[in-house]
């Protein structure tokens, strides 16, 4: 069965460029890969935070690691 | 055919971290991962740098996108 994967960006270029990048390269076999929007789902940043997530964008994985990938934006700019 | 990535690091704590997750998690039937450790190989410091490379960990795909991720050490302090 494969893991949980949630890739949070807020729709920066810096994002859109990582999210096709390292979503792309995942293997689908091992992550179902959840994409979420903060731009658009800002009840979701509370979320994201206590996942740890300082910026975005940001890959976080199932067992809790978290990957700051470039730099977009900071969380705390999200709201 | 898969496509090449190189991932360098430099044997750090971060990056180490970032190996076991990031080079878990890409589909080896796209992509062919070289780990590269600037460490041990410091004469490829200056092929990093020229790919665009900052600081490591770093993963760079075949098409010149470079991916920081998280920060474990800057490209300058390796040499």
């Amino acid at each position: 069965m494969s893991k949980k994967a949630k890739f949070y960006h807020a729709g920066c270029p810096v994002c859109l460029s990582a999210e096709h990048g390292i979503v792309d390269l995942i293997d689908p076999n091992k992550y179902e890969v959840e994409i979420v929007h903060l731009g658009e789902a800002k009840d979701r940043v509370a979320e994201a935070k206590g996942k740890g997530v300082q910026s975005v964008p940001a890959l976080v994985l199932e067992n809790g690691n978290v990957y700051h990938i470039n730099f977009g934006a900071a969380l705390k700019d999200l709201g």
